[in-house]
């Protein structure tokens, strides 16, 4: 029973938000019509506006409305001759919020796949070669995804470092601080215990 | 740390819809960017036009884009000579799922509430009143939410029918008390619109 097709349309436009199922998509519908008409009309301004004018950063390939994004511009950060290689634009964030990290990124968008046709071109690797032939670079940090194709992607740009003299180094994959070592994977535990390291008593 | 200005604002702007926090904000606005900029770009179209075009029924007072809802203009419905009263928009669809009622609604958006100033005029009595009078009505079904201020309201407007001298009914209390019309599930509502008894004015 259609009583309003306008109506219906909204519910189901709202479903293409990921975690939103049909329940979650109505009472969104109902709840903008019924108490904020105003924060639904922004919104969508804002929506369109994003979808439309947010390309990428010509050097770090994160999302931005301008050329070059606010990470890439900032003096301190060029200085630092850091560069962070990661899979998403949201690992960035995640990055940021820790608050140890204060050199540049750049954004593979993607990893490895050549069974998908995913090759060095499609995840930026011509980009990132120039940049490393002509920045002064002096450290490649690889936090790609502990994955096959995150491992194999991280080793493919280290070779890459290789050829220009910059040192690569890994994210260490481990035990959460604070987590419990009977919940924690297999895959992680193998790899905190390949990860090691000899303490220091001095 | 803005990255991008209008990332934020969209990540800001997301968090009107009910349910969303600013993590699954973020989440959103990234899946859109990154894999679904056409569903976002076709949801913001959609919305701006539903906030701005969708009204209420001049008669059942629900939302629709046209004059008349659909199921006001259903000429079976209304021949059925039952009108049923709501709270809200909403709950016409959680009584349209059961398909136990084939009759017309008449939404207040609202209840009485006069401490707050919402008179009857407020809950569109007024027009209620007119359709009592002009329509060839024969039950009007009380389907407020089982509350202190919904059972008010539904005895107010029985008050109102009995001037009329149509029947007011009242949906039974299979509806847990002090619930929510529209998180009820359908078995339940369908026994309370079966039991529905007579309002008794003595
Ligand atoms: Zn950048
Ligand atoms: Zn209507």
């Amino acid at each position: 029973m259609q009583i309003s097709p306008l109506l219906e349309s909204l519910v189901e436009a709202l479903r293409c938000l990921p975690g939103v199922g049909p329940k979650s998509a109505q009472r969104m519908a109902y709840h903008l019509l019924q108490r904020d008409r105003h924060g639904g009309i922004k919104l969508a301004q804002i929506l369109h506006d994003a979808m439309v004018n947010i390309g990428h950063c010509q050097d770090c390939r994160t999302f931005t409305e301008q050329e070059q994004c606010r990470i890439c511009g900032n003096i301190k950060r060029q200085q630092s001759g850091q560069l962070c290689v990661v899979e998403t634009p949201s690992d960035i964030l995640a990055i940021e919020q820790t608050g140890q990290y204060s050199g540049r990124y750049f954004v593979l968008l993607g990893h490895l796949s050549p069974l998908d046709g995913i090759g060095p071109n499609e995840i930026g690797l011509d980009i990132l070669k120039q940049r490393l032939a002509n920045e002064s670079i002096k450290e490649v940090i690889l936090a790609t995804n502990p994955t096959i194709e995150g491992d194999a992607t991280a080793n493919f740009i280290a070779q890459m470092c290789d050829q220009f003299n910059i040192v690569a180094t890994r994210i260490a994959h481990g035990v959460p601080v604070g987590g419990d070592l009977e919940t924690v994977d297999g895959t992680t535990l193998s790899h905190s215990f390949l990860g090691r390291q000899k303490i220091d008593l001095s």
